[in-house]
């Protein structure tokens, strides 16, 4: 029914092509992405808020509206907002089958009623956000949190961010994506991102039981040899297998030989380019997606992630409340 | 037990008569209640609060003490107190039977010494409220989010100002409400308002299993028969089936028929007054309680009610804890 | 696997030898336990922020990482941390068998990473702070509140403040402790407070089943007599029956004949100095644990203990944060 409505990489854009919500990174230009990376970039050296943008701020709420659990997602959203100044209200919903669509609706109207300049949303079902700013996109902010396991734009940005922080230039990249790819709502967004970055290639390397259906862009290839999709790589992210899905869509799956087969190892990263990077979205099973020890080397940019999550956050809600609301 | 203690609408009136706590509409005076909207309408504006006052809110501790689950008016209750500048805690306790008599006041005098000035309390028993005010009235500001089924005063209160902004005045109104009656913290407070306010007629409208025990005033009238009930109202009120509390007390409903019988409908509303309005306390059950796009229609205020509670919430933090600590 | 670490007594002080964590009161020396004390006694009198102090706390942010269930503590340091100013994130995390290890650690870092300046921790398995202290303790202050059944230095430093308002000079007390002593944290904290401040004599009376195997001090006695404890103490603390632990561990007890053996009662404190005063860490099983009308009488500090706890924690994140960060 909600396949009527505009695609959300339009939605997203007000008349004048500029973003006025955050609902996906497919179709996003790289003018628009580099904006949101240059100002995150100034909020990770700790930039002072001034006097006169906290009076802007302190005025704002903003609603983390959480329909899956999530302790990192939302924090780091809200202590961006709290950076900022905003208010921060935090309403968690058990994902229950009966919150769906119009009540779902009705739900979000209820918080923009009650206040809510941004309406921060993670809920487990495809369309939601898009039928979210539908209704109520008018009058309220809407940012993607992760949906279902389609997208996870901020996500997407930070891990862009943490690369172009390592690399300098996207151009001529190898980027290695392993591990559970059809659950993963993060593997979409990153890979969307990476191809408007214009990288040269995204190996993407999974179990056939997690390989994706369809293909995200013209440089992705899938793998299904993990040897093969290190090989000279300069980037190589870990997913984490997404148990809670997996269960949740009654398949089975076994991680016994997980780390065996696809684990990112000391020994599989030489392989890669000498000065390759190694990432993850967390939270991580040691041992089965990664060498313990891996994820605490030189190597591993994944703390920095997590730090670099809060600043894409801060420039996100900064830029979309300004071009609003200023 | 607590039938000793002084009833609660002398117990929150000071010696010089003037409200120190809010536990009920039931006989508060009409003075009282339009210095409540009058200063609500105000918030309704976007009031800017001065520095001056923002000072005076910024040491102040609202805490949000909800033995029942609450999203709207939990959240409603910390965007007001946020609004106003004030730190708000939030604490919820399931409502367990173990809570009770004195463990609730033992955990209230808790909050209370932790430094709480104000604390908003929501309870499934009756007469908690009262025992609240009682043993700690004199160190905190009490005030009811919603009591049993017997009271709900500020959703009383944003009923009023929701009515005023469309109708002017109270006088010559005839206001039907329609629902699960006996379950309604709603109903009572509102009925218990618009005669204070001196509304012409209220209509109480339900199946038999959930009308009301005792008339709440003069002005109250029962009715079985939705349409007599709806016949030239000048406000037509909808309110939700409470299926958590009929299932809590053993009662079985089947709302398989309710809509056609009960069910508030763009042809049922053809028997009202012509410039009608519509509001239901939300959230709404589509479709049962309430015709879907009738709700939608420009007949329904059902979204600035939404509002309308922010502002009234403002008002009465705002008025007690001036009258206490200025 | 831990013991390898530091013990947390030494790990909590920097080079210079001044408090960068507060892990335990045990073998923190008097200087440092009385200067937390005439902080926080400023405080109990409602010091007010400067505006300089507020620019300094407004940019940071406090997160309570509880493990455990917690309404009384966790609000306790949250309104402790917004006097100051601070930014507050709550994470609470149920304690589950699997959050062991690496993956607590991975926790840790990450609200770390998220940009917390101070990680207040309970956890309900011992050496879970040292750990935390000993991987993020560089970058990030930890501080204890509440660990296994071994150690709560906030709860023990808010019971020597309400002595200290009450008996002026620790030399010379006897302080008694009655109750479920193998399952409290409290018990340890307080009593190592209380050794370091020069009390004479700790009783610590429990029934056989929750006696103490370890000698805290030695200024520490035990018994089982209660009378024999309470006789001419100057403090008698009841310490609340631990079911959820005592459950947790598979052990049976009845509090059948515990009021009349161990009860608190007010013929029982008539062997006590006249000037005795009555303590419980809450909450209380009144008639249990204490005779419900003794914990209301004027020799029960029951309350102010509550209001200090807020007091002391303000001035542990306040001179924390000072130390490191200033």
């Amino acid at each position: 029914m909600y396949n009527d409505y505009m695609d959300e990489s339009l939605l997203q854009l007000n008349e004048k092509d500029e973003l006025c919500h955050l609902l996906t990174l497919k179709n996003l230009d790289k003018t628009a992405i580099e904006k949101i990376l240059d100002q995150a970039q100034i909020y990770t050296a700790s930039k002072i808020i001034s006097d006169e943008e906290r009076g802007f701020f302190q005025n704002l709420t903003i609603a983390n509206l959480f329909f899956e659990p999530s302790t990192r997602t939302r924090v780091s959203f809200e202590i961006a907002a709290r950076y900022l100044g905003c208010n921060v209200i935090n309403i968690d919903i058990e994902n229950s089958s009966e919150k769906k669509g119009e009540s779902l609706i009705d739900t979000a109207k209820t918080i923009q009623s009650l206040g809510a300049n941004v309406l921060i949303v993670r809920h487990g079902e495809q369309d939601t956000l898009k039928l979210i700013a539908n209704e109520i996109g008018e009058h309220c902010i809407v940012i993607n949190a992760g949906e279902a396991n389609i997208s996870h734009p901020t996500q997407g940005l930070l891990d862009l961010l943490t690369i172009r922080q390592e690399k300098k230039s996207f151009e001529n990249l190898i980027v290695t994506i392993i591990g559970d790819l059809s659950h993963s709502r993060v593997a979409q967004s990153t890979a969307q991102g990476l191809t408007t970055m214009g990288v040269r290639e995204i190996r993407l390397v999974s179990p056939e039981q997690f390989s994706l259906d369809e293909n995200i862009s013209h440089v992705c290839r899938s793998l299904s040899n993990v040897d093969e999709g290190i090989k000279n790589a300069d980037v190589v992210m870990a997913l984490r297998i997404q148990h809670e899905r997996i269960n949740a869509t009654g398949e089975e799956y076994t991680t016994q030989n997980y780390f065996e087969e696809f684990g990112l190892t000391h020994n599989r990263m030489k392989l890669a380019s000498p000065d390759a990077i190694i990432m993850h979205p967390g939270p991580m099973n040691r041992n089965v997606e990664i060498e313990s020890s891996l994820a605490n080397s030189p190597k591993s940019v994944i703390q920095r992630q997590v730090a670099n999550g809060v600043a894409v956050r801060i420039a996100v809600i900064d830029q979309l409340l300004k071009s609003r609301l200023k």
